[in-house]
């Protein structure tokens, strides 16, 4: 069992210091809060606590929970809402709650575990590794939330990497503005990622479980080029571009360093979940997405969160100076063009996956 | 739920330096090898597989397993007796395993972690928090591991530190060679500590699960002051003292300095389980201390596990360099006085409990 086969692992950085993810994660938190009824909700219609064993730990996991404390809070939500069901349906024995924080092993556990809620009401648990391979035993998870981390691949895809195939993504870093056959790349390894995540859950979960998440997409009618996170990536490309015409980087580098992040679209995402077959979709929706007024401020803000998610992707790449250097002209050049983080084009994808009760795969 | 309340962490030294704990854990090593083969006994003839509920995870638990790589070995050799156990049964539906590494969440999971074997056949938890305290959900634990862990005391017992008390330990950083009162308060500590553990693992293990320890201790015919162990810190006194003397420590640092651990004897374990209730006693047994041969080289490696296991004890209280020197001074007084660590008095004992199948407390 090799949990971290084929998957790249890009920590979201840690410790507490200025461009740390603990100080620079407020938008994935407010988010959290409105997200908070929605899963209420859900845990209040379509779990089905009845059918769970009786005298058993229900068991939450969160996938790609980085370092708190969003995910103190978005666990604790789960266990207040899966409390009050149980009050509600006048069941006497509320089960112990037993929690699993999962990341990638090169995510900081020790700040995780070190800050863990001192009166917290479950069992904690850290579990390293990547989320498109099984991380638990069969049949032992009642709900499974992800939050913010499945737009990340598994991997770059392999064609893009490569000099010479037709989806070589030569002075880009991402597929934002890029030719079809990147897109399509970026699209195929999104596709073959999420069926190994639908059947990894669906071994994990048990029957009637959920899995809830929340990941930054694409509304349906936005193209590629025009979605937001797309748009601010090519800006990206576009910084680092010029600091290779200015001889501070080299062109390489540039053709080199792709983000394997992907912004689908819930029409993707439902043919995925459809084609897999384990899992019904109970509610899929798109949140707005909350535009920054535009200020330099914002800018600045908004240079730091891109640099919070991707800075691991430049380590080894690049040098820390020039990274400082990135994120510097990133911010100026995304106070210049406002345009890349105040127009629509983008939403976040909040979707309930309940675990069918027969084992019949559709694909 | 507050998982380290009223508990001191030491954590071994992590990282991979001179000093480090990956480093100086052969002695550790070399026994877990001689006592796989007790293990696998223990699971052959008193592990009631049969009664464990079909088609659900195997669980184990590793207290107390600082970064490895022992920890890993004695999980995969457990997995190894436990699935020749259904071979041997011909229960062909071997189940899935799920190893949950403890230790306090001052110990550098992250380490752990990254280290985790490659092709390991179980899914992997770290789980921070004292063992002292109740760790994991109820019954659902079928196998609790511990290996040089619970001689360690959860905190120096309060009168110890009581400037006034009768248990006043002035001078020393431990109870060997103490007044009676210093003894009795460590021996009450540890009773009270090892009433909780086995109250919380009572609840974790499921009827006919095992608890496995091995734990440096004291035949039932030395006193404690004739225990290796509490000679060793003796000698340690003794160093500390000197220094006190020459003016580099101040000496009411030495009063504030104890090492919370305490050497028991399989007759004072015996008693606390039969008091408990909750567990049988299969198996205790003293393992014969494997003296080091009478050289310098010996002194100075002894010096170094001795540094390794307590150096957080004193970190806060004693410089970086102040530690440096103290153990330099205890390398070279072990050297002198070779019968510190050359001459009976100590052994590992190795116990198997068994969760009883019905919940009678006889306290």
């Amino acid at each position: 069992m090799e949990s971290n086969k084929s998957s790249q692992a890009y920590p979201m950085k840690g410790g507490d210091g200025v461009s740390s993810y603990t100080n620079n994660s407020s938008y994935q938190k407010s988010l959290a809060e409105v997200v908070t009824s929605l899963i209420g909700e859900a845990i209040a219609k379509k779990l089905d606590v009845q059918n769970f064993a009786c005298g058993h730990p229900f068991r939450i996991a969160d996938l790609g929970c980085s370092i708190g404390p969003n995910t103190f809070i978005a666990v604790q939500n789960i266990i207040n809402s899966v409390q009050l069901k149980y009050q509600t349906l006048r069941i006497t024995s509320t089960p112990e709650f037993q929690a699993f924080f999962n990341d990638h092993a090169s995510n900081d556990f020790n700040t995780l575990f070190k800050s863990l809620p001192a009166d917290k009401q479950y069992f904690a648990a850290g579990v390293p590794g990547s989320f498109y391979t099984r991380l638990f035993p069969r049949s032992s998870f009642h709900l499974i939330y992800s939050s913010f981390a499945l737009h990340w691949l598994s991997k770059v895809p392999d064609e893009v990497m490569e000099r010479g195939s037709l989806a070589w993504n030569k002075g880009r870093v991402h597929y934002g503005g890029a030719k079809e056959e990147v897109v399509m790349a970026y699209k195929q390894q999104y596709e073959r990622d999420m069926h190994e995540f639908f059947n990894a859950r669906a071994e994990e979960v048990v029957c009637g479980g959920l899995v809830v998440v929340l990941v930054p997409g694409r509304p349906n009618e936005v193209p590629h080029s025009k979605c937001i996170g797309n748009v601010l990536f090519e800006v990206l490309s576009c910084c680092l571009l010029e600091m290779a015409k200015e001889g501070r980087i080299d062109e390489q580098t540039v053709d080199h360093l792709n983000i394997p992040i992907y912004y689908a679209s819930p029409q993707e995402l439902e043919e995925i979940v459809n084609q897999n077959g384990y899992f019904t979709i109970d509610r899929m929706e798109g949140l707005p997405h909350i535009a920054e007024p535009e200020t330099k401020h914002a800018a600045t803000r908004l240079a730091l969160g891109i640099r919070v998610g991707v800075e691991a992707v430049f380590k080894g790449h690049l040098e820390e100076e020039t990274i400082d250097e990135l994120f510097d002209s990133y911010s100026k050049k995304l106070a210049q063009v406002p345009s890349a983080y105040s127009s629509g084009g983008a939403s976040i994808m909040f979707a309930v996956f309940r675990r069918n009760n027969i084992n019949v795969i559709k694909k």
